[in-house]
């Protein structure tokens, strides 16, 4: 068995290795910060609310054969979470070993043990005295989605401490599901896709091709409405088309981007290019048409899901950070399985403005959606207070559905592996974060860099490399699309840019390369077809969307029309932009045969970056601004 | 007991006296096209519909006393269907008698009070054999909701008919609500506002204060969140604020409109001028602030609520047609408590635009929902197929809430009673269609007017005198708004309008009224804090919003743009306005620091008025337009 180093997706074919938490660690800077919190605040708090809640708790009732009818807590999908919450432990642990954190996933596995049935089958809320039977539920029971992220776990685990355990779980739910949903099994998927994912990665680290072959049949299942009818239709669970037949993702943003990564996965193993080219296709057109300027996916509240190609509303856009995170799963596999650099364009987008946005300064909190119009203040909820069911609102400590503390967790912990890759005889740096890289390039031969950055707030990254053979390989740097006039030093000689930083090169230790990306602010206009912005201007700074805040008794941020003959301007204050404030049309019906248009006055309208908007009391909120 | 003449509310007090279906008849025209339709197809269709699914059988199998738990069919609320059915057909058979109809309610009557209680209560969901406990679920039972709906049946029925069967088991339901949760009750109230209006109307009819009382009752405890917490929130129930202490509506609109309405009836009967000015400043607030073009109300799916001040999507607005029903409710009672005819315009906006764009030409399907922009082509649903849940989609035959179809039928047969009022000794014309209008001014002299008009097609109206006494009286017509520029005169002299058209004069029969509405089109630009539709154009002609529609092979909407430097044209082929059509940009990420903006060619685009839409097999659509 390879353990890989602590790496989250191993392909056994790819055009880029991907490097292992054992080969790439972010030392310093934005991320480690956030790393630091993760490891620091939020896994005890996630641990805490769990325990709380009886999530936990749920794993011990069900390992006495207690009455789970009456006594199982939280909701069908509540197993999932504590999986998540150990996948994280896992990373965090790979990152930073701690003998506590050992501990307590030792616990945690313990628990999880004990509860699994004879055969394999592991739910908490199916099959037990009281309960539903086991796969009922197809539609909402979340049987193979908790499954799902069961193996991906267990994967973790395992790669990050050689411990089995853990995977012993995983191989015997896995075993029965195949055995349960195998070809001579039950013909049907789980309302949640989830558990192809799950099986494809259990399959790359145990060799077991049987895992490929039941995801695989999963995926060919998909799409045939075995799935009872419902409201939110089939395409809600991906299930209204066969994967082969669709052009974008629609439906449940979660679902459809968990199984996008899944199929990816099988595509890869079983060399299938021309499925490979559908998902990237269609993951490329939902790019192009249903993503917010942050890389938040889902602007449906109604049933968390993709709307109609441009219907992207900033003042109900709902972005769910578990969103970010898949489509962050599914973005790093497409960069894998291509090598194309602007995946990590895209990794990049979602990070800084959806994850990074997500988690409260304490760790302890998070938005569950996260908007890009806030009209009314923003209002604190009580740090002790679970809110009911899930979607916008404030960053609060926990939701009845909690899926995306533990989410931004186990990638936020993990982050150092999406860092680097290697690609032949090329180390690519795809995120800039100070951190050492040591590798083998395909060869087999030893490198190594450092990296040195104030990034994002500074566009200077410096690379030395601290290890070489003395033959000449290549050192490539992503550069991000909207980094025009990007320029790049090798020990002091200009070194010219392909569009990315590809510098060829007999290194030696000390050689350093320094990439200078212009990460000043600038106006970013959006396609006319996407209505609910139509005539208004974001800024940008480096890969930061930026927005206005306004106290609620301050500036009435709907009356702001930013002038866009001038440029944004970043100053000691930070960054802000000339604005004209228009005085509102007296209250009446707004509609009218005059075109409306009220007296201006000059302002000056300061900026802060997206992710730090709702960290200081009640605000209202814009990304979005009107033009002059 | 006054049986007055088949009005639908009747205030005790109140600026204009209302007139009933005795007093004013459409006898032709746009809505009486549409109270045909409803007498000859609708209400069967309803009745069919609901026998079919078991709503009606469920009142026979609760006479039975059979085991309604397992037995029971349709949603909590589905007595209340058959309720507004019933009213339906109460309002139908007074507007033009029929012995099939009359036998018809007669035996609903009949299955509907065989199932009432020995104590007044009367649900067929609750207390029975096997079902929950009577008030066990106030949030979600519907129970008084129901109970209101069988009280404004029950009035209405009495009023067209003088049959007080029905109102016998309306009086005993009301009675038990009075018992149950009286001042030595519970002290809750039903998650679904609609006693309240039931009760004050039939406090009306009977002249029993403990009717008014109770409203008032239910009035003052709500916002004080007796309701459990929920993930919608208290807004959701109007149960977040008292409803003296609010600014606007919120929350769920049908909920808050029906709410209002009836703390209007109560304001009015109780001579309590503050409530009656807070209801009305928030009613205005929530047309300056909440509500579409169309007059349509509600712009989230997920809740059918209200958004947040300018928050009015047109590519997912909902505008549920019952919500356009409740508005109507609640501007006809603000126009008769303070005779402003500006709630006449507000209707006139509603029906044209709401209640005549659900229902289907065959009076058999509907829009639940009615939004303003249809980027997908629509699409037929099997006229034998219930739509799963509520919400968007096709005109369909029927939903599993199929709340507006009764409810725009119970609107539409009763419209007569809303086209006119007398204030004083002035008889007042609110709503323009042909017709015959005879009553009484306030000293009891007998007048009489027939209305001829082609409206809105035309923008004529000639109003004729059929009855008059000889003394000098007041002939008022309401001039709407948008109308700059009407004319009028009367017996073929022009009359200076003051806003309105009032006529003081000695009037004899056959004087002969005009006036002259410019009903061409015209551009209607929107308040700028309305994100949703910025820099877009939207065309009216009359009372009517018009909306452009292309086939699925046609051309893209979304890439129309009107040029507003020249009026909208109206010639034989209908109203057309002249456009560009840009080239939409190459898929990639729709953001960009280069302002799009790609190649033109000139189109002329045609329009269609609102209510005509997706009645021609698959189309998009959109009423806002952007402008060029």
């Amino acid at each position: 068995m390879d353990l890989t180093g602590g790496r989250p997706v191993v392909p056994s074919r790819s055009a880029v290795r991907p490097l292992g938490l054992g080969e790439s660690r972010i030392t310093g800077g934005f991320w480690a910060d956030r790393q630091r919190l993760i490891g620091t605040a939020t896994l005890d708090h996630g641990r805490q609310w769990m325990d709380k809640l009886g999530w936990t708790g749920n794993f011990v009732r069900a390992a006495q054969g207690a009455a789970g009818g009456v006594d199982r807590r939280g909701r069908e999908f509540s197993d999932s979470e504590v999986y998540k919450l150990v996948e994280a432990m896992s990373w965090e642990s790979g990152r930073l070993p701690s003998a506590d954190r050992e501990r307590e996933i030792v616990e945690l596995t313990g628990m999880v043990a004990a509860a699994q049935a004879g055969d394999g089958y592991l739910h908490t809320a199916f099959g037990g005295p009281g309960q539903a039977a086991r796969y009922s539920d197809l539609s909402w029971g979340h049987e193979l989605y908790c499954v799902g992220h069961l193996l991906q776990a267990a994967v973790a685990r395992t790669r990050t401490s050689g411990d089995t355990d853990l995977l012993g779980v995983a191989r015997r739910a896995a075993d029965h599901v195949c055995a349960a949903f195998g070809p001579d099994g039950l013909a049907a998927v789980c309302g949640h896709p989830e558990i192809e994912v799950g099986l494809a990665e259990l399959a790359r680290l145990t060799g077991e091709q049987r895992y490929l072959d039941q995801a695989a049949l999963f995926l060919r299942r998909r799409g045939h409405r075995t799935l009872p009818p419902h409201q939110f239709g089939s395409s809600y669970f991906s299930d209204d088309q066969p994967i082969r037949e669709a052009s974008v993702l629609r439906g449940h943003a979660v679902r459809a981007l968990y199984l996008t990564a899944g199929a990816i996965d099988v595509a890869v193993e079983t060399g299938d290019d021309e499925l490979l080219g559908i998902l990237a296709a269609q993951f490329d057109r939902t790019l192009a048409t249903r993503t917010y300027l942050t890389g938040g996916m889902g602007s449906r509240h109604t049933d968390e899901a993709f709307g109609d190609d441009f219907v992207l509303p900033a003042d109900r856009s709902y972005a769910e950070t578990c969103a970010g995170v898949a489509a962050t799963m599914v973005a790093w596999r497409l960069l894998l399985a291509t090598g194309d650099p602007r995946y990590a364009d895209t990794i990049e987008r979602i990070i800084y403005n959806v994850v990074a946005t997500s988690l409260g300064d304490d760790g302890r909190s998070f938005f569950y959606a996260n908007t890009l119009h806030q009209r009314t203040p923003t209002f604190a909820v009580p740090d002790d207070e679970e809110q009911l069911g899930f979607g916008g609102g404030p960053r609060a400590a926990w939701f009845e559905v909690s899926c995306c503390l533990a989410n931004l967790s186990r990638l936020t912990a993990s982050l150092g592996a999406y860092v680097a890759g290697v690609v032949d005889d090329s180390l690519w740096l795809y995120q800039y974060a100070p951190g050492e890289i040591r590798t083998t390039l395909h060869d087999g031969r030893a490198v190594g860099v450092d990296v040195a950055t104030a990034y994002p707030d500074d566009g200077t990254i410096v690379v030395t490399v601290t290890e070489a053979d003395g033959g000449p390989w290549t050192l490539a740097v992503r550069v991000p699309e909207w980094a025009k006039g990007a320029t790049a030093t090798l020990n002091g000689e200009p070194l010219a840019l392909d569009g990315h930083l590809r510098a060829r090169h007999t290194f030696r230790k000390g050689d350093e390369i320094r990439l200078h990306l212009p990460v000043g602010p600038r106006f970013t206009f959006p396609d006319p077809r996407i209505d609910a912005v139509r005539d208004c201007v974001a800024v940008e700074a480096g890969p930061l969307v930026l927005c206005a805040e306004a106290d609620p008794d301050g500036l009435d941020l709907d009356t702001v029309r930013v002038r866009t003959d001038r440029g944004p301007a970043a100053g000691d204050g930070g960054v802000h932009v000339a604005a004209e404030i228009e005085d509102p049309a007296p209250d009446g019906w707004p509609y009218a045969t005059d075109r409306p248009g009220g007296p201006r006055s000059a302002a000056d309208l300061p900026l802060l970056p997206y992710h730090r908007w709702g960290r200081r009391g009640p605000v209202t909120m814009r990304v979005w601004l009107p033009r002059a």
